[in-house]
């Protein structure tokens, strides 16, 4: 079951020049910074509510976020779903005909589990699900 | 201030073929239709959580989701912020350097109050504030 939008990712090319821009926007300072290096990605993070904003920039001419940016500028790069149970859901949207990026679930900001879903299969939009890390 | 983040909007091609995806997607049905005429548009909505996706489709050639569509395909459109006092929170962000699309707010769907931030001035993401109509 999709519990509820935990964030939107946003592909951004400065980092520092997206964090100014979003801590005008939200009237807030950014809430922290992560390096995901397996992604070759640098996070910045702004909460609203019980919603985050995922300010991405990558760190390497390879990183999917270069890629999206390429192509498509900069903007909302997908729209992440928290979940309880990642597998479960992954094969309910598979049987459901969506076409998985990640079979498996990988590790990402904050030791999540998350995994995307193709924008292909969705109208448009990269889909995250995202389980919280049990500690 | 900004509350919470009320909504993403979604264009779509075909409401309907759109509207099967989501309900896969979510795993629930479409929780109601609405048509904003003055927008040329007709809307469908999936809540998860706290937030919902709003399906856009356009309703004339000349409906910014159409042209929307046109420059870059199917996806998210904008991101919706509820606010407290729209007014007050337009003058903040023009005072901040942001570009407002709506200088005075309007009606959109739901009977909301709302006003639009270009994405020029937001690196990228068409920016929707939304006043709830108060009955």
């Amino acid at each position: 079951m999709l519990k509820k939008i935990s964030h939107v990712g946003v592909a951004v090319k400065d980092l520092n020049a997206a964090e100014a821009i979003y801590a005008r926007l939200t009237g807030k300072p950014c809430e922290g910074r992560e390096e995901v290096e397996q992604q070759h990605v640098r996070l910045a993070f702004f909460h609203v509510g019980d919603f985050s904003i995922e300010l991405t920039q990558a760190t390497a001419p390879d990183s999917p976020i270069a890629k999206f940016i390429e192509k498509h500028g900069e903007g909302i790069h997908h729209l992440s779903f928290e979940v309880e149970d990642i597998r479960a859901e992954l094969a309910r949207l598979k049987q459901a005909g969506f076409q998985l990026i990640d079979e498996e679930p990988r590790i990402g900001a904050g030791g999540c589990h998350i995994a995307f879903i193709h924008p292909k299969s969705t109208g448009g939009i990269l889909v995250e699900l995202s389980q919280k890390r049990t500690s």
